[in-house]
């Protein structure tokens, strides 16, 4: 089962932007059973779009198309799919509403331009867009699907969740695929590829374990397809070994989160946290609050980028910090323990690092960061050494220290 | 004059990596006059690969392919290339002493396929590589211009600067073309449209305008290509009225982001920044410490998620939350005044509302952020209304935030 993707706007071509979108549709259809064969990008432009989608109609089943679907001039994905079909619109009165309501939960009046968002092709069966105010719309031409969709990622994916990939599993008869993926936090992928080399050298021929790294984090995404019962088995047991190998680095497992991981534990152990941020910058927090329901467990935190706001907001004695510098395991232990105390909470973190670019010196290079941690059992602070990336030092002291509380919070540090 | 991007390998099309290298490629291609007419990503498959580099040449000039030059089985760009000229290898002495260079420095032998790694098509310019053991090539036939380099995104960069942007300045006479992108803040597409519909409409033909909204901004796109002086000094005009035209809503041109603006802002006036932050959860101070040399302005956040917190950390008196709720214009003026001064800093920027998905009421509905402010002028609110996805409203919220101080700094409010 074949499907393309066309992404259609200047700014992917000008390299104004970079496509994300691609790639996680790409992941989604795979899950259910289709293969992205190709993936076209193409400009604002009648002529160019028309030959796209000939071609892809020519070469797959599915044609899922993004972007041009805004309410300006230089948007002219809907009106030159009208060409395509040879076909007219409609004005869709629940496409409307959804724009009323948009406009209406951001306090203003829809202009009569949105109100031309609510018109589709008369062919199309309309995808409703709660998120947006341009809807998706869906084809079924020739023994082709057609599915165009807004290039504003979370709308796209919005449609692609709750309109696409229904439709396409109920269209289609697709084989069965099992995806399991596993999550681990603080080691390489070439460390893991040693650590679990045995496992991988006698697993069975329908099942794939491929290595996805990302800042701080690697997941062990294992695929197999076949009948749905003996896969199924399979994978659990299989799903079982692995986690077994990787138990240290394990953090969850597909769409988890650590933060979502930490928030359930300390919800599940009715214990309140706070953090105390110097190299993250409140990235720690805003990871910790993306949350919803956060505020049950999440006291606050406070962002101490200058050395005097470490002792005024926490407490940090100022000789601490003259005699073994903010970046030191004593300084990073006293933030943990006054974040504590300052937000009256039962666990805290503390980070204290070099992000970069400047900054660093023989003894503490750039990427040096300290995490504290204090929980009811005590306080300790471990050290990472991140690299000279100022972004993703961030990000990844932020996960290793929802990592380490994790650890700490299951009994597994 | 037209190229195009052919991207190979299966990892793009099952999504295990996003694309970064086209949007880069664009960039460069933009910047010495060259249009990117098309990106398309093909799989690892001989007669795939035959078909796109076919459809492309009959296209454009210029055919640019990353990725499929690795020494394993899967990666069979360099043999559909030769297939493709019908033309056989030669070995390259050359490229064999980059491939022993390089395993040389990484303390490692050269393996027998990796010394295949330096036979190159007879019919190409070796583009040598010196950070990477897979040669780029160049190849001058029938009219078009095709050059392959590997997809590692720091090896493709070398080549491209090394040789083929400098190759394709000689090999081609390049027309002149100009962007500027104009950023605004706090005012959606149809709005902007509405109000530049008489600028849009009088463009002169070389013009083009173009919308790219994204979370909380849209950025306005001018491109035009033509004679070089007559372009720039057009282009000078048309920026400066389109600027005049959305001053209330601009925060910057090009590259810049709203807390580099103000970062600057803030460093030429001498001035200190702290903030306290509630529904905005860590995001504010993010965006802020993501800046290198934050510290030379920045003090530090306080994110009091809890009531009590805002209390015992900003001074914020009990019986205002009490009186008002925590989403209120007293209170979030009693936090940016309390965070000024705990951070003994001269401004101060604070936000207080119901992220959502939970908390909203018929008064306060999810999405209500009230944003405080408070400088050596004074203290003064906010009240914004965002709609119901948490993640959108935390970001958009931390924007206006920014947006609100660098009105206030340029004596624009």
């Amino acid at each position: 089962m074949l499907a393309e993707i066309i992404t259609i706007g200047d700014e992917i071509l000008i390299g104004q932007i970079v496509d994300t979108n691609s790639a996680w549709i790409g992941q989604q259809m795979n899950a259910v059973g289709f293969k992205v064969h190709q993936i076209t990008s193409v400009s604002d432009n009648r002529e160019h779009i028309l030959a796209a989608l000939k071609e892809a109609a020519g070469r797959v089943q599915v044609v899922l198309i993004t972007g041009g679907l805004g309410p300006t001039k230089d948007d002219i994905t809907k009106k030159t799919i009208c060409d395509y079909f040879n076909v007219g619109l409609r004005f869709d009165e629940e496409a409307y509403k959804d724009v009323e309501h948009l406009f209406k939960i951001r306090g203003r009046e829809v202009t009569p331009i949105n109100r031309l968002q609510a018109e589709v092709p008369v062919n199309c069966i309309t995808m409703y867009n709660r998120v947006g105010t341009a809807p998706g719309m869906w084809f079924d031409e020739g023994g082709v699907i057609y599915a165009s969709m807004p290039g504003v990622p979370h709308e796209m994916k919005y449609l692609m969740e709750k309109e696409v990939l229904p439709r396409l599993k109920e269209r289609f008869e697709t084989p069965f695929i099992l995806h399991k993926t596993l999550l681990t936090q603080g080691i390489g992928e070439s460390f893991l590829s040693e650590m679990i080399s045995g496992f991988e050298d006698v697993l069975p021929a329908n099942f794939k374990l491929a290595y996805l790294p990302s800042a701080g984090a690697v997941r062990l995404r294992l695929t197999a397809s076949g009948n749905r019962e003996e896969v199924t088995n399979t994978m659990n047991k299989l799903v079982a070994e692995l986690s077994d190998l990787v138990r240290e680095y394990l953090y969850g497992y597909d769409e988890d989160t650590i933060q979502e991981v930490v928030g359930r534990l300390l919800k599940d152990k009715k214990l309140t946290l706070g953090t105390a941020e110097s190299c993250t910058g409140g990235y720690l927090s805003h990871l910790i609050t993306s949350i919803p329901g956060s505020s049950e467990y999440y006291m606050g935190s406070t962002v101490t980028y200058s050395n005097e706001s470490k002792t005024a907001l926490l407490d940090v004695p100022a000789d601490l910090v003259i005699k073994f510098g903010a970046v030191s395991e004593e300084v990073v232990k006293a933030m943990a323990e006054g974040a504590k105390k300052k937000f009256n909470a039962d666990c805290a973190l503390a980070t204290s690092g070099i992000a970069g670019p400047g900054g660093g010196s023989p003894e503490k290079p750039v990427g040096t960061v300290w995490i504290g941690i204090s929980t009811p059992a005590g306080t300790k602070a471990k050290k990472v050494l991140l690299g000279d990336n100022r972004l993703r030092t961030i990000e990844v002291a932020s996960m290793t220290a929802l990592n380490m509380l994790r650890k700490e919070l299951s009994g597994n540090a």
